[in-house]
């Protein structure tokens, strides 16, 4: 950590800083410029937080942290990549380290068993591995559709029975965390939830991998500190899913997909990074050409939502794909996927290929 | 609602699309105008989204809300402004409804039974009438300190006993609700938490008032809607607390205190609007002119931390007052809030004056 | 246009509200909602602000434009996509039209002779069609290198003397502009002088194309009503540019790269986008993955800074590439070009293929 | 300036950049951390950009700058605050400098004789000591009013003779520049021109002080370094106007209206601070209690829109006050004025006091 004091501080208010940091188990190193005068802190500050060291004196300009606070989130820490392996009766899907792109699809909403199923075999056919539908959902008005709650995670685990498709669905509340990770192979924490830190906390202590996505307007530091929670708390799985931004400018899009988030996560952090175009834009004519730049900037995996009628769908529907519209938009991706050197796992499993 | 359609919609479509929202009860107008067709939706909207509109036809260019989506927490539903009002050993506090300006005053966190009282104390004789201290904290980084839980809620019990002040602290998960609200006269929902809808739910169905901080990067509706959840819950008494938004400037202030957000709620609502000038800006030392700018601008109340020594402080120290700097801004207020016709609670109450 | 009352408005209001409109020779009709009454415009209303209707009456609620207020630079306008051509001793250019994807590289700033010979040969060999550098540099502070100005032109035209390729630099003062379009093929504008409306209407006037950087925080709408200004001046060749904009997360990238921007942009008018990575992150390591995802997502071409010796540059040095880094960029970029069905223009012209 | 090395960076590495360093005439102090290196680098660094040093080599982590980049507007440089006094034919007006708090009013554009002449009365006696009015106006559509230029300002003229206020009017493009400066005493940049370098070089080389509006989304950086262009050209009188910064949400209010903006510019720099409420809300609803909080806040002055029909507006009707509106401001700001030791110009000159 770095102290710079300001212009003028007295040599006895440097004395008595240096005292008191030394008295903290710090080492100080004191670089005296033409101006200002800066104190270095050698030892272990991970514990220190920058306002506890601003607060020791009104001559304090600036603290600035050298080391980055996450730490097992961080590349530094564990340079192999993670991969995250959910296991699926059509054989495990790996999510990250520069394997295949995985890809989960389906509705926003779970709304019956026969639109669940359907959806399944579409997207499975098409070239899905995991089912994205909600059972419970964080809607911004308490009058609009809030899920239908446990009767949709039994059509979820049915989906699964019939198709094999890995299941994730998201988990609002810690009180429905276990009837939720009974049925998930991924568990979802939501944009709205991302800083809910007891929930974060117990998400960590049971064994499903966590999908984290980033909140509204997190930066990236927040968010790599919200996955620390998780990692903290004992549970290593954990995929980071980009779903847009808050900007200034909401007219034709809901949120501004951060897709260079994808790089910079990759620089920062070995956990998997997955996009989701459908949340991040809002509205399904642009999921085609967002999925295209996600999987050439370097994405580890795509979240798309699908639904059988989107006119029909009790939520989200201006950002559902059809079925048919998802085929096209699997068959697009292939070959930006193999020229970047990262097949889309169907074309890998030799399962059903894209035409 | 405002249905436009795009320029050449033909005359089918229109047909069409007429003819599907009148099968949802809704009698429909339409206008033709030089390019566009614009359809009006006449009858109960409340429950219908945007989006549901917008998915019967790829001719639709734009679905217009007319009416707002927050309904319990409008001046339209309820013209009359609402007063929270809270019992304490010292009589009841009331905030809202143009009356005297209330203080909530305190430090962030409870860290132990000394600097508890003796914060209660200092802030109570310097004309606050409720503490503020948290027991459960969110903190950014799992390494921060989290709070004392449990043993610190006793230690607000203690300075309740002690002072007669009414106290306000954070819940994070709604498993500790319950020990919570038993020591709470208010309870609060924390900016990370304000759409957490699971919590929002559980909070409006418990008697004590709760004060709905806005989140980061919530819109005024989206705010509003939170407050709405609480509201549908069956508790009325939402008390919403500015406390900084994210801007794309974070150099000089932590946050970007909106002050403008306290007249244009109370455009809106009428739920009572108080300012966090603590929080909204990260340093103590803009404190004094937030607070006074506060009052100016219509607050009905105050909450401001307070520390006796903000160096030594777990959390948020470089935001704290120390009790000497707190009675100074109360002196410096007194005449703002006179001048704006709301004196402080404490000017009114005969209490202990700042001189 | 479509005037929303407030709930309540007497009918009286209404009716001078209709009368005052159509005393402005446009029709309305009324629709009577179950709390609302609207009013649609009907007739030309390109010319009438929402302001100005806003402020007839108290009891109005909203005005919500229903047409777009860009027209030359819109779809519905003009239909068929533009081409900028721009005419080269290396045989015309094309930007835009879903033809080939351009390429223009170069410093930030023009240095000496030669480096940029040096560069200009260089960015040539790997596939470039247009020499970019800076002769007239805004430098956020006063005390940082302003460019070399008239004598960096001459060094530009030497470099298009001895290459061939065309010559984009910018503009940031009315009063240099003859000398600037004397040698530039493509005049750019600034973000920083997106909004400077003064300039757009003299390059509007001159015949040179014109490539309009978007500003930092400037919406989809904005950007484009800046385009109309030059397209009303009478200039119909502009490109716009997409080069990131703010928002509340700076640390780890200068700006926020809007890559959905174009896509949105080419569903809304039929001017060219090209995306520019390098100024989009300022961190050179991202524009590798950055140039791929804005060809996957259908940009018209790139802009990228390459210096000879990034270390030395004088302005904007952690974003440059290097030739080398150029050359490998170009490679990568080639089969996801082909890939989405746009080449790049270097493929195309079976001119210098990147290996 | 400060360069933290990547932990793992390799003791030549370290040898190699102390050496370069040294060899632009810095001393070099190192500090060897427990993972990371830092390098101090004493001496002038103020021609130096973190940029340059960061693009030294690869292990470079991040280079900080320990002074601040403006220097002549920061309070550091000069200490005294700076009072920009304005002559008028009812006496000097000073802006700054904990005296009185000045007031400039007027319509947003310049319509008419009358329309001026009326304005320029009702605000002096309202207690205004400058009228605001636009010649040219930087409008985001080509298709609305652009203001009527130089017969505009020959009314202004003929209010100054009829009223003996001040003048400021904006300046778009430089070569108008020397027409305005004839008939202004203060010229205004407006928000979309904070960052043309070009024009703040030019009113910085003339004698008139200038007003610095701040841009949507400019830092307090840049635009602190924005008015350094115009100290380093030569003119001390800069007076910087806060307006409204741009954030996500812009439902009720035009712009978010940055108070603490004031607070932090007076910790940092000498030069006066003044706040618009009109521009920075957008809705004349607002003007009265942002006004108040602006005067709470420590503003040395208000801009306020005033026109004599705001329904009739040719631009920014909504935000316009009637010349009775204002003067009801006016008698609501002046208790508070007194109340923070700042008394309103107009009460302490013993002019038409506000009844």
């Amino acid at each position: 950590m770095i102290v710079v004091l300001k212009p003028g501080a007295p040599q006895g208010v440097v004395d008595v800083l240096v005292g008191e940091l030394q008295g903290w188990s710090l080492q100080t190193q004191t670089i005296v410029g033409r101006e200002n005068v800066v104190i270095g802190l050698i030892g272990d500050t991970s514990s220190l937080s920058e306002d506890r060291v601003q607060e020791l004196s009104p001559y304090i300009d600036r603290v600035l942290r050298v080391k980055k606070r996450f730490k097992r989130a961080s590349c530094e820490f564990h340079p192999e990549r993670t991969v995250v392996r959910v296991p699926t009766a059509n054989g495990p899907v790996a999510i990250g380290g520069d394997g295949p792109i995985a890809v989960m699809a389906g509705p926003c909403s779970v709304e019956s068993e026969a639109m669940i199923l359907e959806t399944a075999r579409r997207v499975k056919a098409a070239g899905a591995q995991i089912l994205r539908g909600g059972a419970y959902k964080p809607r911004t008005s308490p009058y609009d559709f809030q899920g239908y709650g446990e009767p949709a995670l039994e059509l979820l685990a049915a989906a699964r029975a019939a198709t094999g498709l890995a299941i994730v669905t998201e988990v609002m509340d810690s009180t429905d965390l276990e009837a939720i990770a009974e049925v998930a192979d991924i568990v979802q924490i939501g944009a709205r939830n991302m800083q809910n830190y007891a929930l974060l906390k117990k998400v960590g202590q049971q064994p499903k991998p966590v999908l984290l996505k980033r909140a509204f307007s997190a930066t990236i530091d927040e968010w790599l500190l919200a996955a620390e929670y998780i990692l903290a708390a004992g549970n290593p799985n954990v995929i980071l899913c980009e779903r847009g931004i808050r900007t200034f400018d909401r007219t034709y899009t809901r949120n501004t997909l951060d897709l260079v988030a994808v790089p910079v996560l990759r620089s920062l952090t070995h956990l998997p990074v997955i996009v989701d175009p459908s949340h991040g834009t809002g509205l399904s004519q642009f999921v085609d050409t967002c999925s295209k730049a996600a999987v050439a900037i370097g994405t580890d995996g795509l979240m798309i939502e699908v639904h059988p009628d989107p006119s029909r769908a009790l939520s989200d529907g201006p950002q559902c794909l059809t079925p048919d519209e998802f085929e096209a938009v699997m068959a697009n991706l292939a070959p930006i996927a193999r020229s970047v050197g990262r097949p889309l796992a169907s074309q890998l499993a030799g399962g059903p290929l894209p035409h």
